[in-house]
Formats: C-alpha cells, structure tokens, sequence
C-alpha cells in the first residue's frame, strides 16, 4: 500500500511486538482519509463499515489473546462481545451481519480509544506473557494475519460505499497513471506430473492452506500475463453479455438479473468507458488488467477466448517457481498496473489482482480445523465459493504467498478479481 | 420542545425575517446532540438520516424561493437539487428515498455550510425581495412550516435510529418524570347536525385543510382524556393481540407478520414491560397515554373496548371550542404526559399524542391543490391513509391548530399516534 | 350472464327452493366450459381456482346452515372444513389462500359429488327446517348471494388464468361484436342538498348498505355515460402513463414498478392494441367501455381528463332514479357494450363495469357487524379499500342494486373495474 | 421401478425402437395414477408439473430427432416448442420456469397426443432413417437416457406436490414394509494410489462423465451401508439442529432460515416420528436409509460422527468393483430398503439413495462439451452444486452406473440424496 495512505510496512522479520504495532498503525492508517460518516455506512450486505472492521480487529485481540491472560484485564465495553463478533459461534451470540450499518454507537472516537486500551494491554502481554506462551504467540500472529485480510476488506468495502454515491467521491486524490501500452500474452508451459500442494509449514499460513499433499497434473499452460482491460472491451464488442452460450446457467440468469453489461464500477459516458477507483473516476485503460469481474464473466471471458480457467493447483504450480518480491505492486497504487515487459515467467502473478480459478473452495485431503472458535476461521466456508490466488493491489505487502488460498461466491464482484488464461498441452 | 433540547421558540408573531431564523435555528438545535454517525444511518426506508432533513429542508428554501428569486444567487452545489430532493416529480429526477442512508458526503459539516450560507441568501431575500412579493411571502411561510414538520420527523425518525442499536443509546438525558396517577375517562358529548370544517382563512394552513365546507353529523360523545398506557396493559392482558376477531383483516395479517404484541418501542423484562424513548429506557407509566399504535391497533382497540374511533369531523367539531394553549405540553417534554385534572372538556387534545381518527385521507369537496411544484405536497398522497388529528410532544408548538390533517399508513407506529375513543348517541 | 354459458336465470320470485337450485346451477354452468386443469391453477394470490370456487360456496352451506341444524347431517369430510374456509377466523383454521392452487385433491369430480350432497341435504333443510326458522332462511339468503359473488369472482378469476397462458385460450368462443360508435358524453346534473344513502329494507340487502342515513353533498354533475376505450387511447397517446403529475404518489410508484402502460390484457400488437377477453382476442373496439384498470390509473385519467370520480354518495344520489331493469346487459355478453343511445340520464350505470369512486371504504354511522362469523363479511376489510359501484358484465342479473357497495384495494386490476366522470357544479 | 406401477422394463439388450417403446411407456405408466389435477400443478419453482414432464421429454425428440430428419415432419403445435423447451438457450426462446405450474392448457389429454404422434412418428423415423445415421441414433440414445432422468423427476416432483396437500394424499396405495433391524456398519479399506476415473467407452454415458483420467488417492475406507433413520434420530437427539459448530456456515443460515429439524417430509406426531412417502404416511424405520436430506445435513451428520464424506473419485474407485445388478432394489419399492445382510462389500451402493460425496460439480480435465445445444445438457450447470454417485428408489433401472454424476446444490432436500460415511485411513 503506497502513496497518499502509504504506511510504515510491516517488517517481517521485525519482532512481534514491532510487527504488531506496524500492522495496527496501518488499520488506522487506512481510516484516516475517511469521515465519521464514510465509516458509518453499509452499502449492501456483503460490505462492513470502515469503524466495524476497526473495532473487530480489536475484539479478535481482546477476545482471544487478552481474555483470560493478560492478569487483570477486563473487556473495554461488554457490549462489543456482541457488537463486534464477526462470525464465532462459539464466542456467543453476535449482532446480525445485515444491520452493522444501523450502529451509530460507539462512533469512531469511542472506536478509537477502544484500540489504544487494548493495544495499551497488547504491549503489556507481549512484553510479559507472550514469550512464555508459544500457543498465545500464534494466536498474536494470527490476528494479525487476520488484521491484515480486514486491511483489504476495509479498502475494498470503502470502495463500495464511495461508488453508490452520486457524487462519486474518490477515497485518495492522486495523479492518475499515464496509460500503458498492453503486448501479446504469452504462455508458460508445466508439464504435469504429481506436484506437492500447500504450506510447506515455514512460516505463517493458514489452516486451509494444508495439509501439504500430492496432486496428480495433465500437462497445461497459463498465460505469463492477466487479461486486459482491452481485451474484456474486445469481449463485450463481441456481445459477450447477450449471448447465453458463452455463460454458466447460473451466470446467464444472474448478467439477466443485474444487467451486467461491464465489470463493476464501469460507467459508459459520452466519452467512452470509465471506470470509478478508490482514486478516481477516469477512462478505462486498455493496458490495465481487468478487475471487479466476477467468476461468472472471467469463465465466460475463458470460454469466448478458446482457452480455461487455471485450477489453483496448476496456479499453485506455477506460482512457486516465482518470487513473490519483484511481483508485488511498487508503492502508491491502489489498482493493478499494466504488465511489465514479458520475461519468459508469468507476469503480474503477485499483488495485482486476485486471479478466479476453476476449482471450487475444498478442504485439502486430510483437512482438519484448528480446535476452538479460532477453528470456525475457514473450514466452515467450504461450499458455494471458487478459488482466487495471487494477491491484489489492496493487499498489505506481507500478506501474500504462492499457498493462500482466497476464496468468494461465484457472483462476487466487489473484490479485486481478475482473470488469467489456462489451455491443455 | 424544551428541556435540554429547549428551544427559541418561533415568536409566533415576529416578522417574517424573525420567524425564520428561530426556525432554522430550532433544527439545528435539535441535531446538536447527535454525532455524525447518529445523523448519516437511515434504519429503515420511511426513517430519513438527520442531516438529510437539514440538507432538505434547506434545498426547499433554494429551490422554490432563491432559485430565480435572488438576483445573482447559484445554488451552493448543483448535485444538491438531485441529492435532496424528496418526492417533487415537476423539479426534476431525485436520489431514491431508500438509498438516503448510503450517501456519506455530503457529511454534517458541509451542510451544516449549506445550511448559512443558504440562510445567509434568504437574509438578502427577505429585506430586499420579499417585500414587494406577496406570492414570494407565502412560499417562505410554507417553507417554514415544511421545515416544522421536519422537525418532527427528525425526532421521529433520530428515535427509530437509536432503537435499532442494541446498546439502547439516548437522545436526551434528562429525569425520568414521577409516574402519574389516571383517573377514570369522561365524556364530552355533541348533538351533531349541520358544521363547518377546514380552514377558516385566518393565519396558514396547508391546502388539505380547504376548502371550508359543512358536513352533517350525527349525535356523539369523545372521551375527555387519551387511552392510557394501563388502559393498554389491560387490553394485552385480554389477549387481544392473539384474538382476529378484534381486528381489522389487515390487522390481523399484519400482527402476525410483525410478530406484534405491544406497541411500538415496548420491551418484556424481567421488571415488567419498559419503552425505550428519546429520553430513557424506563417502565410504562400506566397515567400516560399510549404512543406508537398503529391504525389497526387503535381500531381493535376501539372495538374491545365496546366504543369507536371519531371521524376526523367529529374531531374537529370538538376541537374548534377548545383553546390550543393550555393544551400544549410544557417545556422540556419528549413525550406524552398524564392528563391534567379533569374540567368537563376534552383534555390533551394538542400536543400529546396524534389521534387516528376512523377517516380516511380523502380530499375536501372541491379541493384543488396549488399550482407548481408546490402542489404536489399534500394531494397525491390521498388514497390508503388514515387522517391524524391534534399534534404530538414533539410538534413545534406553532404547528399545531385545529384544522390540522396528518396522515400516515394504517400500520405506520414510529411516529407518535394514539388513541381516543368515541361513541354514538 | 348468456350464451354459450346463459344460464336459467334466477327467477327473482321464486320460492327459496326454486332460488336456491337456480343460483347453485348457474355455477356449475359457468364451471362446465373449464377443464380440470382449468379449474385448479392459481395464477396470483388474489385468483382463487375455479374449483375452490365451487367447494367453498358449497362449504358455506354446510358450515352455517347445514351443520347443526339439519338433524343426523354429518359433514361430507372433515377435512373441507380446513380446505374451504375463506377468511372466517371464528370457525376456526383454514387452508392459507396462496396456497389454494397447491391442492390438486379432492378433484373437479370430488368436488361436484360434494356439491350434489350438499345440495341433496339443503333440498331437506328448506323443506322441513327453514319454514319455521326465518334466521336460518336468512342464512340461506346470505348463502346466495354469497354464491352469487363467488361465480362473479370465479369468472374474473379465470379469465387471469388464462390470460398468463402463453397460447391464449378462450373461456367461450362466440362472434366477435360489431365495433360501436362512441357519442359525445353528456352531463347529468344533480343539485346536491341532504340525500339518504344506504339501503331502505326492502329485498336483500349486505350489512354494509346500511345504516340508511343522510349526507349533506355540493351540487355536481355525471357523465351521462362510461369512459371509452377511444378515450383511453388518446390519454395513453398524450404520454399519461409516463407523467407523474397526473397520478397520486402510490400510484406513480406502482406504474413503474408494474411496467403499466394501459389498461391489463392489453397488448400492443402490429396491428395497434388488442385486447384478450374471456371470449376472443380482438382489437381493442373504442366505442366500449374502458375496463380492468386501477383505481389510480381511474384517478389519474379524470385528473387528464380535468374532471374528477364521483363519491360514492354522488353515485348512489344519482342511481336510485335509474331503473336497473333496462340497464343490465342483454345475454350473450362477457364484456362491457357500447353505450345505448342517450337519453338524458346517465347510462351504462348497471352491468356494464363497476364503476371506481372516489370514497375509501368505510363503515356507514352506526354500522355494526351481524353477530357470529357472518358478521366478519364485510366489516373487517374497511381499510385501504376504495368503492366500486354499479354492476359488471360478468356480474348476475339478480345481484344488482343500486346501494351494493363493491370494493377492491387501489392497485386491483384483474376484477372489471370502469370509469365514470363527475364535476363539480 | 416395480409394484402398483411396475413397468415393462425397457430391455437393455434390446433393439433401438423397443428400448424407444420401452421408455416411452413407462413414462405413461408413472403418469397413470395421477389426476388431470395432480398433473397440472408445480408446488415450488424447482418442481415441474407431470404432464410437463411427459411433453418435454416428448418436445426432446421432436426438436432434436425429428425435425429437419424425418421427411415432412411438421412440429405437432408450434406453440410447443415455446412451452416445452427447458433450458436450452440455443434452440431459441423458453417459457419461464417458475410458471410451469400456470399453464392449463394443452391438458394432459392433449399431452397424450401429442406424445403419440410423436411416437408414431419416431417410430417411422427409427425404421426408415436411422439405420443409416449413427449420429441420429446417438441423439435418440439421448433422449432415451433424459427421458428416463425425467421418470426420476416426475416421481420425485409429484411426492412434493402431494406432500403440500394438507390431505396428505398418497401416489401410490400397498402394504407398508415390515421395519428391518439395522446392524452396524462396517468398514471396506482402499488402499488410495491412482485411480482411473471416468466413463471407459462402453456403453452410453453422459458427456460429463468423461474424459476418463487418472486421480491420486490416498489410502481411505468407506462405510459398508448407508447412515439410517436410526442413526439420525440420534443425531437428532443429540440436537444437532440446533448446535452451530457442526455446520457450514450456509448451512446454519439455512437450517434457521427454513426451521428444519429433522429430514424433508418427516413430521412429528403424538406417536413419534411420521415420513410422508409416496406410498404411505407411517411411523420412520430405524432401519431404513435415511433420505431428502440436504448436502449441509449430510456434511454436519459426518462431522457429528467423528468421519467425513466420501469425495466422488474415493466412491467411483470402490464402486467399480461392485456390480450393479444385485444392489438394485427389488421390483416394488418406492422407498430406500433397509441393508441386506453384510458380506464384507459396500452395500447399497446402487439404487437405494443417491449419496452427496465431498465433490463439487466440476468438469473432468479435458471437458468439452458436445457441439449444438445437447451441449448445454451438464456443463453449463458446473458450479455451486454437489455432486452424488449411485441412484435410488425411483431412479430406473437401466439408469444406474459406477460412473453416473448426479448433481444437486447444498440445499436442495427433494430428491432422494441420502449419506455414506468414510474415512481417512
């Protein structure tokens, strides 16, 4: 994250305590440029606002590190045990999804102070619990893997509410880039074989990221870059959201309901297609990668162009033979960039937009969900979602590797997905 | 409206200039106490946000009495006319009614600029161009009993708002009054025959209270005070929430689908039933009249109690000889209080509860609404509403008068309706 | 109601026997043309199938006058008593209305052994019982005039489930009538004063024609016949279904949200409008009646139009001094006619189309509702109803009155429902 | 299929036209004892009415067999092709879904016709022209296979329908089975490795059931016989229904979105728990399989258990071993049957309840779908949906194989979806 909001990184290799004030100096970071009444609101019910996603962070904090370990500590407000659960069923009940945009109180002031007491009591159990509690520590780290996911909500929910308003507020004044010039795709060949798939168990990752196991491939290829914005405007010419026979039925039905006829956040002018950004409302660039599609249209796109969809596990195939580094967004962009000169290695694998993959969201054989209310993290996700990988431009730095495994219904939009090409060998 | 939130109150007899400063000054009295995250939530479609009501009743000022009026004057942001317009088809395209909740800028400080500056024009207008603009007069004069009844909402709705949140947060701090003690209703009875009802011409009104014509009656009587909030408990205690023979067909259907089973705002607890209002979360006080019925609920009431509903004529018939004055609440009210001591005339006639009266919203004989925009303030909502006579605890004290129509849904309860009984003779 | 479905009319002074058998197989005849799919479907909630129809006539019957009082009757199967209740809260549960197409069993052969039973059993009833027990003989008139409503109601009905069938069948084949020429309409003038409305006592008569009582009206004038189909197409010509000033607010909302832009079954085809009936698809014939609009789409054309509908008051003050006899459609008809000749009183005032007043429904002064489950009839739907008088094509001869008080909610279309002008004078 | 509606089963080793004749005529068999009425109704937007059932199968030869092949064929009414087409895009446009259930006219007498001129005709094009044209006799094979997809539907949509029916109805009338006696369950072992999945060439297949490919596996066990009634009433009693940590977290939501509390078409009566079948209202077997339960039942039983669901390729890998033939159910049942005696093999493996797997529906690597609009038969349903291998009750005979992929969402409960447990091994 970059620019205007540019943030102190997280040092990953600072300590826990250092990497635990970088990631929460960057939440507020994040907030700064929005008014208490941009975090108030909830644009649809897929979308948190700004002071819910500031507040549950700390809940997580507060509920599963300091409770019951840190001597003394008693919660800030009992009432935001209910408030500011997301979704823990063990931890009681919660106030219901829908409606966290009708809670004009706590304000953000309150919500504030609610985060400096409890990273007051956060300093005090890294200091002298935490180095003896190897158990506490992962928990510490997973909230803070989990503060970070919220850093990408937050930005992509704040998109949303700035898009329905009819003034089209931008969140971040900056230049807009200079238009790219998009080359050829290429394609990377693998050929197939048993590959190992997950978390190798070196640092961080998530539950769902294992077990590590063996996976049968055919040979395949993957384009070396994203599809274009270019291209999507070649694939709407074409009449692609009018013709039934390129969709999944549930797809069609849904381009009828909603009267698709463009990615999300699109507005046909006078002047051609613009796009309204976190950054501004500008013409589309053909250069750029496409973003905001959902898994219906990149299958779509995928079917029109000939080719597929990449199943995660010929994604992940790839990916691992990249480094994340060089692919990662430089800093002050808020969107995905055109592709840098080809290089023989797929491009724009990190770090611009998340890529939709064939597979739908399953356990890994062998799967089991860690003990506790923190096991209600991702398992109980496991139906009705596809598989994105890579990372976006909303993506805190340290949060993205060759295994995570995100993951939206097929309909989802708001998000930053886009798409890459796959094809048979 | 006073205590806390006690106000200038409109000299009813100053200049024009005079009056319209102590209105716009009550409305931002009355938004004082909230934050901006209390003013931006919109908790369900009728509910409007608090600084849309100032952004409103602002651009009513704008467009229907500077615009074209005031040499020189440019509206403050053309978006505004598109942003808070509310329901005028002749002045163009507006932002849809159940979106009002979505829109976080402008936010409170730039209407709050909208709001002088606005004020600061109409300042000009009425030392210079007014005088001479009879016609011009009349739309201030409507403009300003627009923004009273704003005022009303504002409250009305800021009550909705706060008690959607689960924390059970206050407008008001203030004493919790000394329960009062009922005494048994009386009956002030009319022989009926030939009277005349609406406007007499003396002082504004709106057009729905015109024109002036004579209507027939029969003999009747009205209760002397409002049904009480223990008169309630009592017919609860009766079941009649689970009793359909009681209730109108619609009703009874609603009851169900509403899960109804006390009025509006009221909570079974461990103590006993409790209302949350703007000023406490406290027990019912069996002296006060009932508040937040629905049409349904007074018109089953009615029925079980063996007597009827009045006719908004029979009302008005009664309402003529008593004098507004002593019937208005004192300062410092948010909320019905017990009936004074009884005198042998209706009591709590203004300024305690709306009444639903058995009539529905029909046009006088020879109605016509005024031509322009203006026009359409009060006709088009005549079909499927019921006629609410008197004036509530918190309608701007100037607001009130005998020929008054309000008019909301059979199953509308945010605003302040209750209940007075009447019989045949 | 006749040709091809013309039926022995109900002989008006027959014995109660004589009336009874004619009613009961006058529905039968308007069913026998439907098949036994036909007969089942509902296409809306507010469509009862056809043979609900039949059952639930036949169930009023034996719940209030066979049940109890025909000694050693036992119910045909306990089961119709949940099946076939309507709305009678007091006689216990009931089948939930959109629900009735759901029932395919019993069938239309079960259905006409339990009409053939019933009736074998009333046959009994009405000749030993009900000679000595008027309140019961007063029942078995209610019955049939209830019956009479329900074949009313089974035609409307079915001529929406045919209308939502793709190949547009017919209820009845027949010539298509020759195209009329519409004549200038006339004003009939009436002086207003103190007029007595509501039923005298003589015949039959539902509880919500009285009590008769005296209303003060302005003088006014009506239209001395019904708005044309050719008036129609010059207000839908003069863009009325796209200009929202001409309608009342609910009314604006439901053309949108409804897509309305004429009249229902009508349908814009190559060859200009065309109209599907129960007895043909044909052009629209703009010497007709206009029917099966809204009561805002009524509102909306006489506010075009400059005029405005009539109260029910003004209707009932003009209609006791027209005959009804000569103003009943002649047999053959399925549909409104064109208007007779005119004489100097208004025509067209019975059995062409119910004609949409300007009252809301509410109860007469003095109204109260017959005591057990009868008294639910009527009483319990006065809320957000308007009146309709008059009389239809597919309305029985003998169910016509000056003083019957039909009425349908704002937005109904499928019942046939015209329009009359009125003014002031 | 056998019993009260035992069929000629179509002889698999037969000539074309006698499977043709086969087919068709248990189509009509199944339909038989149904009313013109129970025929006609659709009681949820996924039920289909039966005597659309019988024509769209029908509508399937006619479009794709013969017309354009058989000289002079003429389409029956072209009308038809409108009304029977179910969601074929290419083949132009199609009544709504949801509104099967409001179409009464062709009725089932017309159907019946229509059914024999298209047999008369096929039976002309089966002798004269196929012979020479392998590519028409594998579209006939198809439509051979959809149609007996559709008997599958047909009997499981007409329980739904009479199970709206508060009369509860029965399909079919004969002696209800003598309840079994459940033993435990036992384990089969695989020992995991690469697996070949998919259809091998012999015989007919869907399209979705190819390309065959290689899987790796590792080593698991599956449970001997199906989960039972017994079993889930344990499930029950441990309330399961109302303990959120087992479930997805769609499947909470669902589960107190719809009340369930126990499977599709079990109530709770005074005697204990009741099942609605097609055959009878009567007491749950404890040693019957349990069925109509949805994917999140399924996923939450196996995870109450301590096990898990088996993925389609474990199921397939053990399934190939086993022959079909002696698990199919005997002639005469309607309903699962309790497991015959354990001889050390999976049993039930065919026939009995179709069993949700761990899979999500998606395509075989290499997928392509058939050219023209048979190609919309599966892969455009390839998301949000679970696959289930084996086949049930009312699955036909010849209908059932190793590698049939079976597909229903999440939530769907009104097919014949039942468990079988497996584990890691």
């Amino acid at each position: 994250m970059g620019g205007t909001v540019a943030a102190p990184a997280a040092p990953p290799d600072g300590t826990l305590t250092e990497r635990y004030r970088a990631v929460r100096a960057l939440t507020e970071q994040l907030a700064a440029p929005l008014s208490a009444e941009d975090q108030t609101v909830q644009s649809m019910p897929d979308v948190s606002p700004t002071k819910w996603h500031r507040a549950h962070t700390t809940w997580f904090f507060e509920t599963f590190c300091l409770n019951g370990n840190l001597p003394g500590y008693r919660p800030v407000d009992p009432a935001y045990a209910y408030l500011f659960n997301s979704y823990y069923e063990q931890v009681g009940a919660r106030h219901p999804r829908p409606q966290r945009g009708l809670v004009t109180r706590p304000g953000i002031a309150e919500i504030a102070e609610y985060r400096r007491r409890v990273d007051e009591a956060m300093d005090d159990l890294l200091e002298r619990v935490v180095p003896g509690r190897p158990d506490l520590a992962a928990l510490v780290e997973l909230g803070l893997h989990h503060e970070q996911q919220h850093q990408e909500l937050l930005l992509m929910d704040i998109a949303h509410v700035l898009s329905v308003n009819p003034t089209r507020p931008l969140y971040d004044e900056r230049p807009v880039p200079e238009p790219g010039r998009p080359d050829e795709a290429g394609w990377v060949a693998h050929p197939g074989g048993i590959v190992s798939i997950g978390h190798t168990g070196e640092g961080f990752a998530f539950d769902n990221e294992g077990p590590r196991h063996e996976v049968l491939l055919r040979p395949f290829a993957v384009a070396d870059r994203l599809v274009t914005c270019g291209e999507w405007l070649e694939f709407m010419a074409d009449d692609a959201y009018r013709t039934p026979t390129l969709w999944l039925s549930d797809g069609w039905y849904t381009v009828q309901a909603e009267g698709w006829e463009s990615p999300a956040y699109w507005h046909r002018t006078d002047e051609g297609w613009f796009v309204h950004t976190l950054t501004g409302f500008r013409p589309v660039d053909p250069a750029e990668p496409v973003v905001h599609v959902s898994y219906y249209e990149a299958d779509a796109f995928a079917r029109w162009s000939g080719h597929r969809l990449p199943t995660e596990f010929e994604w992940e195939a790839v990916a691992v033979s990249v480094p994340v580094e060089g692919n990662l967004l430089p800093a002050g962009y808020l969107h995905p960039r055109p592709a840098p000169p080809a290089d023989g290695r797929p491009r724009q694998l990190f770090g611009d937009v998340w890529e939709w993959t064939a597979s739908a969201y399953q356990p890994y054989p062998g799967f089991r969900p860690a003990p506790g209310a923190v096991g209600e993290y991702n398992g109980k996700f496991m139906v009705d979602q596809q598989v994105l990988r890579g990372g976006c431009a909303v993506t805190p730095g340290g949060h993205v590797r060759p295994t995570y495994r995100n993951f939206f219904p097929a309909r989802a939009r708001w998000h930053f997905g886009g798409v890459r090409l796959a094809a048979d060998r």
